[in-house]
């Protein structure tokens, strides 16, 4: 059984939820999650660190001990096999840069500002950083717009593992104070997402979360 | 023939050198080279956000005007069925586990401090966010160390793709200021890069940059 040690409203370790979901692999049944709230210090723990020195969730660990790290190399082994992650090498390219593109210009700017919104207290010198952190993140959702104005998809000509990395933050932007009003094409496909066989809700935040983000409003 | 769009000092331009080396691929015989100065605007040419809105090189483009972006990815499509991207589907996935930290908790901050060192004015605003930029490249540089404690490679058991990628900016690390003499495993690993069959070297930079990254120590 695949163990894997994730923060619930963490968006990198909700595509796992959601890819597994997808699959057909049932929590408790077929893997287990043991929750590391990385917002409170448990993925600097020692015995965290010596699995995974870079402290991060998402983490998986098989039974026979053997650990991966980094939520979209997760879902490329996850998904071997699976119809999805699909294509000849240059479709499978493809996806990978939309996944690098998700954790390079998207993840940056669009989780750390939601982060910021509901994780640090109201008067946070890190909240500073959310104007520019919402320029960027804007950048990359313009990016997503023109590519969904003709295609349906970010992996190949299917729904896969590009579009659950990228749904991953996408679908909670607005924590982040975030807008999608201009962004229809962006809207449509997380609808899309959304019914998928097999799609995994993100379970409810916290109210002490909750409460800091509406205060972000 | 393949046309790589990329800016020569770059680490992530300078990958698709290193491994198209190794794969005995020679400059102007088996692909053309655009320089493309990303620090002076040309990524962001409106003839060039036409083919990657996001606005960033290396970009590559096929004959038949097929166009794909993101180093890492493009290392992987070039990789495919050599040497350089071996392993089972856990090995492959570990390979893009090292290329996803790269792309996150690396480059942004070894790279970005290199770029503020050499590419921007010695009065540059952005030059107070080089101490915060090193002790987070530091971490880096540390989850390397420590892998290499016990594996010669991060590509598997082998050199390979997650080698080039991380090859790309540790090994002018020293131009955002950073000292590797606590890392001795770092430094060995970069010999023996430097060793492979086919190795290419990244060309100087220019003297202005030169001047400014000797005027940042």
């Amino acid at each position: 059984m695949i163990t894997i040690y994730g923060y619930s409203p963490s968006g990198n370790c909700h595509k796992l939820h959601m890819l597994l979901g997808h699959l057909g692999r049932r929590l408790d049944r077929d893997y287990r999650w043991i929750e590391t709230d990385s917002a409170h210090g448990a993925t600097h723990a020692p015995e965290y660190l010596a699995k995974n020195p870079n402290g991060k969730v998402p983490m998986i660990e098989l039974d026979d001990g053997r650990v991966m790290v980094e939520s979209n190399a997760i879902l490329c082994w996850l998904a071997e096999g699976t119809s999805y992650f699909t294509g000849d090498a240059w479709q499978r390219a493809q996806t990978l840069a939309w996944m690098f593109f998700e954790q390079y210009s998207h993840e940056p700017y669009i989780a750390i500002a939601r982060f910021i919104c509901g994780w640090t207290p109201a008067d946070s010198p890190r909240r500073a950083d959310l104007p520019k952190l919402r320029e960027r993140g804007y950048q990359a959702l313009a990016v997503m717009e023109k590519h969904l104005a003709t295609n349906p998809w970010f992996s190949s000509k299917d729904y896969g593992i590009a579009d659950i990395a990228l749904f991953g933050y996408t679908h909670c932007a607005a924590d982040g104070g975030f807008d999608l009003g201009a962004h229809p094409a962006v809207r449509d496909w997380l609808a899309r997402v959304r019914a998928q066989p097999g799609f995994v809700r993100m379970p409810p935040i916290a109210d002490e979360n909750m409460a800091l983000i509406a205060q972000s409003r």
